[in-house]
């Protein structure tokens, strides 16, 4: 019963894109910017895993790939001027880390985009549109499932 | 002439702690939390690396092992309820990553720190003691110059 499970917050406010090795890929619900997270699928609900440095060597390395990966599509597919790539989690404790695509005319700019967007779910034709892009760009790294 | 050197505004907000093999650790000169930047010793002042998907996956095993030492070791030190790990870079165009003690008493809690603390520069003795606690905490990693 020691089992991964995505924390409920972040459940509610992402959608599912797919698995690569290492890492859940998630769209985070909000069409400001193109915002991706990623959770190691490592610990259970019960303990869960919550900072990077409790990762193995091994652990890293892979996660390093992964985020950069994920960073480098997001960046050419939306010609991004910056990535913002970040593990905060004081609020949510499951360790997970945004990759978000930034742009110098986004509502945000140059400000970090948490606590400075406001919340601006994507309907469901562009959310729709947005996993297509990702699943499309993540293609190489994400497992059959 | 194509010579790693340091964005005059980090070297204006931080004190130099050391070099680790490939990151040049810095404290940032705000007392609120304790807050040390990486940044990766690669590129040009004319040419700097900007991203950290721009590293090769060498220098990617490396640096992440680097930030979760750098993490590891300043949450032990300080008892930190939550490590803030960021790359982002909207204002500094120069690749560089923050490493930022958290505590539920802080005064941007839960808050990200950007934009969330006041300037406050650390008194003379007191920034010397913290170097002394970081060299003292990193030594492990730290090149001998």
């Amino acid at each position: 019963m020691n089992k991964f499970l995505l924390h409920p917050i972040l459940e509610k406010d992402t959608f599912f894109i797919g698995d690569f090795a290492l890492c859940r890929a998630l769209l985070m619900n909000n069409a400001t910017c193109p915002w991706v997270i990623l959770v190691p699928r490592l610990g259970s609900a019960q303990n869960p895993v919550r900072e990077l440095y409790e990762l193995t060597p091994e652990q890293g390395a892979l996660f390093i790939r992964e985020s950069n990966f994920c960073a480098a599509q997001m960046a050419a597919e939306w010609k991004a001027h910056k990535m913002n790539v970040a593990a905060l989690g004081n609020v949510v404790e499951q360790l997970h880390i945004h990759h978000v695509a930034r742009f110098r005319e986004d509502p945000a700019w140059p400000a970090p985009v948490w606590g400075n967007v406001a919340q601006e779910p994507y309907s469901e034709g562009e959310a729709g549109a947005t996993m297509e892009r990702l699943r499309s760009i993540f293609q190489e790294l994400l497992l059959q499932s």
